[in-house]
């Protein structure tokens, strides 16, 4: 029994001293009357099962909640919002707080008029009804989501003051559905000839429909046709009743409110895979076909929102780290702005192309801290600064910035969004 | 491309015929509007960001709500309600569809008005806040909860007709919390001795406070004490701001609203787990601590709440599967009354003390079923008949129930809950 929380105890009841802590055998009654007196809690009874049919938080986390940022967000519908992941733990985002992105509004579709058409060069064009496509084998996927913006406005400097800023166009669930490969076999691709050149063009129901080209390896590797989320159905802002989950690549591509699969003989080049969702380069010309979100990693707390509050003593470092390449092998952390690192706890066996919690367990005594997390996945690939990344990729794109993110602590326990020169 | 799904596109076509599937070639606008004409949300933006800062089920969802059943939960503080097992899918169980079961109703308690005290048999006794508890190092687990008397109503005879009510006291999160026996070490257990013969007392600040005792080996082992499931906060119907988690065992020892962990030299034999929470035998003496809920299952689709709908050809059967003593290893499905059996596909690798998704991808043409299913765990234990478990409990208990559930498929797709003489 006596391992390295014995030191932590010892720094703790220093910590609690004439707060919490008790010295073994002293009343309670002397310094809580919280554990002497009889609460409201301990006497009444408290809500009946029936208050609550689908429940919502508890009013005390009414400030965990997605949030924009009003200069990012002028247009109302085509906008986004950011999933408060400075306020989360574990992995699992639930749906109500997961970050929306949509380019025409969040649209409502019932089952009963859903349609998803599969044509182009297939043997038999096809349309699914819902009811269809209960009826095919499906399987389950923890994937993260990642918008490709995410961490966009932060190329040009530090600019948002908070991980749900920064870094919340992210979100990390359970899907159901079914393999696209299962989809394509029904229609058949005999008529696609040759499937090393050919691709898929998926596109939703909404006004904006969204348009993108899929390469037919990953179509036929591991996208899913999904319909539930973390268990239940997808929240209509998620794309109730059928969106796309392309696991690894931006979120653009997982298209909302599915209701075409074309296959054809080369990408269509839409506004969304050309004017948009593209990265232009220092010299003008761009990065085309930036599908795979790169290893990334930030700390969720102590960050911007979530300052150190409790004072001098044990602290814990947390973060969420992931790669559109497969698993999180390891992630490190740095108190000092990139000059030392040590490697952090990396908690469960984390899914490919899934979100993984990362923690270390430290201390702190009111120096200042320039604490950065730096992630690598199994292909060896380790998350960039922010300096090597603009090397190659200059300062005109919003897309792909997976660069090392940096939050000042300050003595105060106050953490600020700052970039080192 | 000519594997088994050759077969199922046969039959879907057949099943299509007139009304989704396409020949080839044949222009859609001849049978569905809902392709061919411009819909109005294809046509005006949807919903903005700003409309869900805390997001909700869609309106057309609005049946997937936890329900009681007005005969059981007379009393509506001291109740219970069911998770809607019959429409979620995935392993995951929303906090907000996620059954309740409270002795005193759910409690509604601040952060900062959170104590929990750790006393008897430590060296030094310990007052946490929630403050304090933030600074120890926590663990994330997925862990499925299930109360003892789940499925308790089925004893007698075919009751309830729907999985929702037979076996929805169930659910399964992504729990973060600190392990029991980091706060134990933190008081200290060199006072308490021997360890083998010691026990922890734990009770909630709600008016029941629901005391119960748990040997100091499991508490050691991998007892959480948790204030985040599925990535968020602890909702106010599960216990927030901090509750146990006893995996495997029986939900009654999970506390919400924890507040006391004592430290004892035997068992406290509180109401709890003396009248209450042990199973009362033909003979009418009593099984005592019987903590661990073993293997189970129950197919949620079809299912009295989910009849086949969609006629003839392809469906998929597909249910739940847990074990209180690590990985569900195996799942058969009967269609006639356990007389054969075909073994289920179990989805992803199943989390220890956690649910397991299982299908059956098959055919249903009319005929009547009588389906059931069959959970084998890594002990080598297999789920028991209704008649081999009352041979040896009897029918005197409401607890611990984990008999093979069976349903009956009419020709008309309806399911009704049965019992095999």
């Amino acid at each position: 029994m006596s391992d390295g929380n014995t030191t932590r105890r010892g720094v703790l009841r220093g910590a609690l001293a004439g707060s919490a802590a008790l010295a073994a055998g002293r009343a309670a009654a002397e310094s809580d009357p919280l554990i002497t007196e009889l609460q409201d809690w301990t006497s009444f009874g408290g809500d009946p099962i029936t208050a609550r049919p689908y429940g919502l938080p508890i009013r005390f986390e009414a400030d965990v909640i997605r949030r924009n940022v009003p200069w990012l967000t002028a247009d109302p519908v085509s906008s986004i919002n950011f999933t408060p992941i400075h306020a989360l733990e574990g992995t699992i985002t639930p749906q109500g707080c997961a970050f929306e992105r949509h380019h025409s509004g969040a649209i409502e579709l019932a089952k009963e008029n859903y349609r998803l058409m599969i044509n182009g060069l297939v043997d038999q064009p096809l349309v699914f009804s819902y009811a269809d496509l209960e009826r095919f084998p499906r399987e389950n996927h923890v994937y993260f989501c990642e918008c490709a913006a995410n961490t966009g406005m932060e190329w040009a400097g530090a600019q948002l003051n908070g991980a749900q800023f920064t870094h919340g166009m992210l979100h990390n669930m359970e899907y159901t559905g079914i393999p696209m490969r299962t989809l394509l076999q029904e229609a058949g691709l005999g008529a696609a000839g040759d499937l090393a050149d050919k691709w898929i063009y998926v596109e939703g129901a909404d006004a904006s429909s969204n348009g993108r080209s899929i390469p037919m390896e990953k179509a036929l590797d591991d996208v899913l046709v999904a319909f539930k989320a973390n268990g239940e159905a997808l929240r209509k802002e998620h794309g109730y009743p059928v969106r796309l989950v392309v696991p690894g690549w931006e979120g653009n591509m997982w298209v909302k409110w599915l209701r075409r699969i074309e296959v054809t003989d080369g990408p269509v080049e839409s506004r969304e895979e050309t004017s948009k969702y593209t990265d232009v380069l220092e010299d003008g010309t761009a990065r085309k076909w930036t599908w795979v979100m790169d290893a990334k990693s930030v700390i969720t707390s102590p960050s911007p929102q979530q300052p150190i509050t409790h004072g001098h003593g044990p602290v814990v470092i947390t973060g969420l780290a992931w790669s559109g390449h497969g698993k999180i092998t390891r992630v490190d952390v740095s108190k000092d702005g990139g000059m030392t690192w040590e490697t952090a706890r990396l908690d469960r066996g984390s899914d490919p192309k899934a979100l993984a919690r990362f923690y270390l367990d430290t201390e702190w005594n009111g120096e200042p801290w320039l604490l950065q997390s730096r992630a690598m996945d199994e292909t060896g690939y380790v998350q960039p600064t922010k300096a090597a990344l603009r090397e190659v990729r200059g300062e005109n794109s919003v897309y792909h910035n997976n660069c090392i993110q940096t939050w000042a602590i300050a003595a105060d326990g106050s953490a600020e969004n700052v970039e080192l020169s």
